[in-house]
């Protein structure tokens, strides 16, 4: 499945989201939608920092070109 | 709702843009304008380093491509 | 006012660009021109790096991706 | 062979993706499939930073503006 | 003067161009050639890392989107 | 020479790729093949990090848009 396809296969899933920057900065949500260059926003997200959950952050927005890595949560 | 579409939703809100950076740089301020690329005109924004209120900056663009998440202040 | 228009507004304007990097790196000047990608043309620029004026710089160009913000100086 | 053909040809075969950031981030796994952007679907992925081992991740989307190097695993 | 168009100008003069990464890492050269992405080719090129003349390089191609700032050396 | 032309003109020549990120990344080896992106395939690829030769890695591909700086090896 190509790696767009398998991401919106993913919609209405639990996903994790490694974001781009000096800490390991990981939004944890379900993936309410995705656009074609990996924007991705998400919903009851939970943000994980170097492995800590710090926040609850709700509606989020993500920019597609600052996503390391998506994968589902299992 | 798509990702950008989310973001339309939010004119004339309150958001928070977290930017990339060394630092956590977050910009706060209402939404006055977006486009595809989520660049982004905000009004009345503060700025917030590290969790602290630093400077208030009236009216900033923020290049989209620089931005790590947006998300709605509640 | 759309992000883009908003920049083209300030043509003839000084203006503060903050830029991508380990350190707070604004060039301030006169928005000479700005193209559909936020590469811009200054003149009479000076660098402001962690707060202090460092040098003159005169004419440059800035690459638009790596510009985080982009706010007229009042 | 062009470089992005070189990386459709190693479809099916164990991979190593060099991923940008502060660390030496690195995912190995079986090349499921990847797109004219270099985004890369990849399954069981085992991630190594600085040279360990730390986890295994199964199923993984990686972002293509974000892989610094991909190589095949001899 | 457009952005790309400013930087078109300077073809054959020697230019300042400042790169994207940890240290200030600069590239002093004449300016050969240069396309719609600032993606630019230097002759003669000498690196210049926080302030010192580190290396000459003969000729060079630097890739536009890690181009933070060019100019002209007056 | 316009710049992806020039390094296109390296094709079958030893060059160097210097990569974004906070080392100093170098990857030197026989170019095989260029894009557009200037995404870039190396064959005898040796990586050379901070000055120092550490590894053999065969054939690699490099993405364009994280690459700083490609010159041919005299």
């Amino acid at each position: 499945m190509f790696p767009t396809k398998k991401v919106q296969s993913l919609i209405g899933s639990k996903i994790q989201v490694e974001m781009k920057g000096p800490l390991r900065h990981v939004l944890e949500g379900t993936l309410n939608s995705v656009d074609d260059y990996l924007n991705i926003h998400l919903q009851e997200t939970v943000e994980v920092v170097n492995g800590k959950r710090m926040r609850s952050l709700g509606s989020v927005v993500l920019r597609g070109n600052n996503i390391i890595m998506i994968r589902p949560v299992e």
